[in-house]
């Protein structure tokens, strides 16, 4: 088989210089992280709970009326977390460029950083615990990789630990994949400890090749591990029953076989808007730590508002609200992927238009955070390179494995702070605007 | 001032598998490097020999109709060494390949390669005897930077060491550079303790601005230090005197000033394929090391055949020899850059059509070495993978610093195997064809 393909290689977009960024706040996060690690496991083992829905574990700085600063959570993603291999590398980056401009003062306070080795000992502790040498960990990947180097510093981390790695698509599992009676899952012939789901997150991910009727996910085989890292959530709301298709069945059969998920269908739902938009409702996290009201007290601090579009008496107030004051509001859609959110005066054309359609609780209403803006150059391929005021976004990546009912490994494994510049509204690093960036303490 | 620019990036070719290599004639070409450098060295401090001229450190296994293996030396390049960055990186890839295909026995068996580190140990070296800590490597560059990656392993090796580096076009000296009472080099008002060439080894490097006279370039002031790394030569008589430019004069400002360069005038000259040629003749490599016949013995052994084209007998003898057996000859232009070498019948029309003309003096002749193929893949972007019968060329980087009469350092830091398909009869890794490599000793 002989093929022609030119592929087109880019650096990932990145600030000259790191950005500010108050200690207290960054610890503040830092602690906060094994904390959450906890709530979502708690979270997706409880069925009940999981009706209800939400978003990443990102915060922004909220700089108050008065001046201060605080943190607010803006989402937790239970999925293909990304950046944290391409982030891993931008702390030398940083080191060199400070060198290069003989800020040694500065260079001193970059932070180590490698999330990296971080979720890939996260991995590989699932692999240890399902036991089988010659098993290997498969990445779920898309078929068109435009992120591919950032898995590949999770994927090299495995193979230094003599890790086999496999990359395949929902297709291959489809066309290749089965389970015995044992439930070992094996994809090409090959055993599969571990699946980590890099695609995935989005329903336009589960592309329909035949149509068939959707097949239930809604009561999935319990896994004797599990692991997750914090990044990008889907609703499976979203996804009309008639554009079902074979990557919807190749979710279920990984589901259903014993080899451990990262993450699981459970965790996965547990990283939906919904459910952040539940737990800070007064009493819902003492739900889940009825014994730890400092733990509560800690989650509960980085909590922005966060309001339901829901039809009911609840949902109506939100839209007189947003309707009233749209700046004070950002509309965001009930899945991740950056880029779709709405603000100003676009919120009240759209509120209006769908007031009275279920189609509006596919949205959630946030407290538009106000971050204090710093000055940077965003290094961007084939953009002009020019002084931009810029905000920044802190995210915390969490790995953990529960075997049974023991947390066998509960961490933050690093860091991942993303800077764009204040005249674009939204957008993660994904969505071609916010760019890699590493806090400098002050 | 706000500009767009888009650069696009791609890996550089390699092959998939690492390539045998006779353990014997590694450790050979390896045992001549120093040697080669002391060769070198002394070459460049005799002015009378100067007059005859030569070209890489290269080698390819030529078998010879017994089917027996041996090494023959294609050429020396003494100016603008290339692939010692990138290749200091291949030993990892190769040796990830082998484990992911499992071949765990190979893979013990790739050795550790790293020529950067090498290179820039003697750039270092050269920087400290320069003795100011202000003072700057100049990285000498094209202004069109193809093989930009490679130059930075070997810069970030100096920053490593706190070593300031900057990169500069010749118009960047032309236009910012000057000497002080002292000789000292200032180019944009930072001085430069050591200039390192990776560009003007071609005489298309030297570009006209305006049409200034060649600055003689014949008596160039002997530097207290020199270093020098193998690669790519250039002949300064290809150069006509109506297209002196200001690339000229940047050359002999650096020239002249105190600056280490990597190389002066002298040892690039030594770097051409007439030296080469010249060392070739019974009794020329004897004046250079006449107390150390063993030297001589074994740099000897890695001649190959080198025939002149001077306007002569002994040119026209070359002339008669080609034409009645093409096939056995490679007809090689006096400079370096790859992509330019004349094989089979267009020798023959070539050499017709300059017979008679001075035109032919810019070419050598040399035996045409019969390698062993061996079956790989070559991965180069854009190009279908397919299995090729391959031929591998060996080349070794050596280093050397030498204080007046004392040599500081001098050492083989590394070595470069490139691989091309059997059906490209030429071409460097620069010019597209051959690939980068790893040496299976064997």
């Amino acid at each position: 088989c002989i093929y022609t393909c030119l592929q087109v290689v880019s650096y990932a977009p990145f600030t000259l210089f790191p950005s500010p960024l108050p200690k207290t706040l960054f610890h503040q996060a830092l602690e906060a992280q094994t904390h959450f690690n906890r709530l979502i496991d708690r979270i997706s083992q409880s069925p009940h709970f999981l009706e209800e829905a939400l978003s990443r574990s990102d915060y922004m700085l909220d700089q108050s009326l008065d001046g201060t600063m605080s943190l607010k959570q803006i989402e937790i993603n239970t999925i293909a977390a990304s950046f944290g291999g391409l982030t891993s590398r931008t702390p030398d980056i940083h080191r060199h460029i400070l060198k290069v401009a003989n800020r040694l003062e500065e260079r001193q306070r970059i932070l180590d950083n490698n999330p990296a080795a971080g979720l890939a000992k996260g991995l590989s502790k699932a692999w240890e615990l399902y036991g089988s040498e010659r098993a290997v960990v498969m990445f779920l990947v898309e078929d068109e990789q435009r992120n591919i180097y950032d898995h590949r510093y999770v994927e090299n981390e495995l193979w230094l630990r003599d890790i086999p790695v496999i990359r395949r698509q929902f297709e291959d599992v489809c066309r290749t994949g089965s389970l015995d009676q044992n439930k070992r899952l094996f994809v090409g012939g090959q055993e599969v400890a571990v699946v980590y789901y890099r695609n995935g997150y989005m329903p336009q991910n589960y592309k329909s090749e035949q149509n068939t009727p959707l097949t239930s996910v809604s009561k999935p085989h319990k896994p004797p591990t599990f692991l997750c890292s914090f990044v990008a959530a889907v609703t499976f709301g979203d996804v009309n029953a008639s554009i079902a298709s074979q990557s919807w069945e190749a979710r279920l059969l990984m589901e259903r076989s014993c080899a451990v998920k990262c993450p699981d269908i459970s965790t996965h739902l547990a990283g939906t808007k919904k459910v952040q938009q539940e737990l800070a409702r007064p009493g819902v996290l003492e739900r889940f730590f009825p014994d730890e009201p400092e733990t509560t007290a800690r989650l509960r601090a980085t909590f922005t508002g966060l309001y339901t579009l829901d039809m009911g008496e609840e949902g109506e107030r939100t839209v007189d609200m947003a309707l009233a004051a749209p700046d004070r509001y950002v509309l965001k859609p009930q899945r991740e992927g950056g880029g779709n959110n709405i603000y100003g005066q676009e919120i009240c054309s759209v509120l209006e238009s769908m007031r009275d359609s279920m189609e509006r609780t596919a949205y959630i209403l946030m407290d538009k955070v106000q971050p204090r803006p710093a000055s940077n150059y965003l290094l961007r391929p084939g953009a002009p390179l020019r002084l931009s005021l810029c905000l920044s976004e802190l995210g915390m990546f969490g790995a953990y494995v529960r075997k049974g009912r023991e947390m066998v490994m509960n961490e933050c494994v690093g860091h991942l702070l993303r800077t764009k510049s204040s005249e674009h509204a939204d957008g993660g690093v994904a969505a071609g605007v916010a760019v890699l960036d590493n806090p400098l303490l002050i």
